[in-house]
């Protein structure tokens, strides 16, 4: 028999549920312009079937969140892959990690160029090399050497990219402000139904920053870690503040010492906003499959597959439902 | 009156001692050659004098362990700066980073070339910068905004690195072995008068790495961390697995469950090799001015200043003492 069944305690009863397999998705925190609520909402819904397809045909969660991600960079909607934001001089600079719980082995790419999806970049660093990280030219010779495909940079950028960027270039402009005005970063972590937690995230990073920033996305414990003895964790939100704590780290020590992926995860993000204030989002499971969606900013587009059915949300305290099927 | 005394409980008894002003620093964990074994020990007692003297003379943790790299990384018996061992291609790119504990601030810089002195490079992204990392031609970039002189790469490589290089190029090669006959990566930490603490960490690398391998000295929580609320830390070892247990900020997560810096330093470096099999090496403070030079290699060469004595050691459980006057 394929799969099987995982019984846990509830917090404030006796039950055998049934969480696996689970994958959770975000797709940037922020204040999302209303007229691309409605994409960034429908993109990380169509984002989290696609994992949680996986998963129930048996797939790790280490194909779950790649895929899942996958589908994020080549939704224009988001700031990863197709639709990134430009650096200050209009080009395109993308970051990426995955890793995975059973082993922490994790691969990460940064700064890279004409490629269409980093994540699957990443992953191959991991899988194809004794390194971890690969940056700039040397993530794209080592992307040739593996026959991935380079892209026209001018096929990753959007109207609205390139509209955002102009207007930043203005005297008066201030680009870490308007970082607001845009759904940013995606990421996803799942469990799959043997018990192993993974996590992705990839991004085009901050608008209008300089040639060659990295941020805390391909930062292993900053945009992202994976352990199947705690749980998984993908972040978004300011890079340069996420990275002063290590913020998936931080959220996984928690869970290591007895929090809810809940607790955990605001325990977190209330570090980061009392101590920097910063604001940002993360998505966590643990390896019993309990999830979290969480974040301090005014909104964050999310989706979780579970038991069949999709949890989707936006603003604080908001959690829609819809069956999978 | 400038500065001012310390008193703290110790595991076993009261008493008022002035633990601060202190720096550690190393020089690399791994097997050192023989004939490099004096050059390394004499190079960490000489630069732990310098960051000694700032910190007495009322400077703070960052220039300290600035000043301290620096000097390490002008001395081409360490794999950083002149010294930096060579990649793949036969060039040199370096990492390094900076951590301020007092707001959380770190600047990172990698695969840099050209650059003398790269842990000055990242103390100016942290300082002159919004951003915490800058990677490879946009790393070079800044510098150049910055007025830094960008030397010929000639001048970073030395006879011995070059013959190594050359070494693992044959085809029974093994470049992960041969790692170890290096003393490597360098760093250090201090605690000012004022109670601050700061790390900083700079490496060449690892040995015929591929173009654009980044480690663990340039990722927070890796490769370094800094809090004025627990600790200071910087590592050296294999900086693939070093990056999977994010060493540095585990360590300080048991100093803030009340482990001491020795303890604290042993569970990480534990924990590494336990769930990894992975070597390596540590230094670490507390903000009372405690301090530890902890490794699970054969050998790490280590310096430490306190109480105007110099502490130095190579092997495990090796522990001299002279005075610095």
């Amino acid at each position: 028999m394929f799969g099987f069944t995982r019984y846990y305690l509830s917090d404030t009863s006796c039950q055998m549920t049934d969480l696996l397999p689970v994958v959770v998705v975000h797709g940037g925190a922020g204040i999302i312009p209303k007229e691309r609520l409605q994409l960034s909402i429908s993109g990380v819904c169509a984002a989290v079937r696609t994992g949680y397809a996986i998963l129930k045909g048996g797939g790790s969660s280490m194909d779950a969140v790649v895929e899942t991600v996958i589908q994020l960079e080549n939704n224009p909607a988001f700031n990863a892959g197709c639709g990134s934001v430009l650096n200050v001089k209009g080009e395109v600079e993308m970051d990426a990690i995955v890793m995975d719980g059973k082993t922490l082995a994790s691969g990460a790419v940064s700064a890279v160029r004409n490629i269409a999806n980093p994540i699957q970049l990443a992953r191959l660093v991991m899988d194809k090399t004794s390194h971890a990280c690969l940056t700039a030219e040397g993530a794209n010779q080592f992307a040739r050497s593996m026959g991935i495909e380079e892209v026209p940079q001018e096929s990753l950028i959007t109207e609205y990219s390139r509209m955002r960027w102009r207007k930043n270039l203005a005297p008066d402009a201030n680009p870490v402000e308007s970082q607001m005005g845009k759904a940013g970063t995606v990421g996803a972590v799942a469990v799959d139904l043997e018990g192993n937690v993974a996590c992705a995230t990839s991004t085009g990073g901050m608008l209008n920053k300089m040639e060659g920033r990295v941020g805390d996305t391909p930062i292993i414990g900053s945009g992202g870690y994976a352990d199947n003895q705690s749980g998984a964790v993908s972040t978004t939100g300011h890079g340069e503040t996420i990275m002063k704590i290590t913020l998936a780290r931080l959220i996984l020590f928690h869970m290591e010492q007895g929090r809810s992926v809940e607790d955990a995860s605001d325990l977190g993000l209330a570090c980061m906003q009392s101590r920097l204030g910063g604001l940002g989002g993360v998505v966590t499971v643990d390896p019993q499959g309990h999830w979290a969606a969480r974040f301090s900013s005014k909104q964050m587009s999310w989706a979780a597959a579970q038991r069949d059915i999709m949890h989707y949300g936006l603003y604080t305290g908001e959690h829609f439902t819809q069956s999978i099927n």
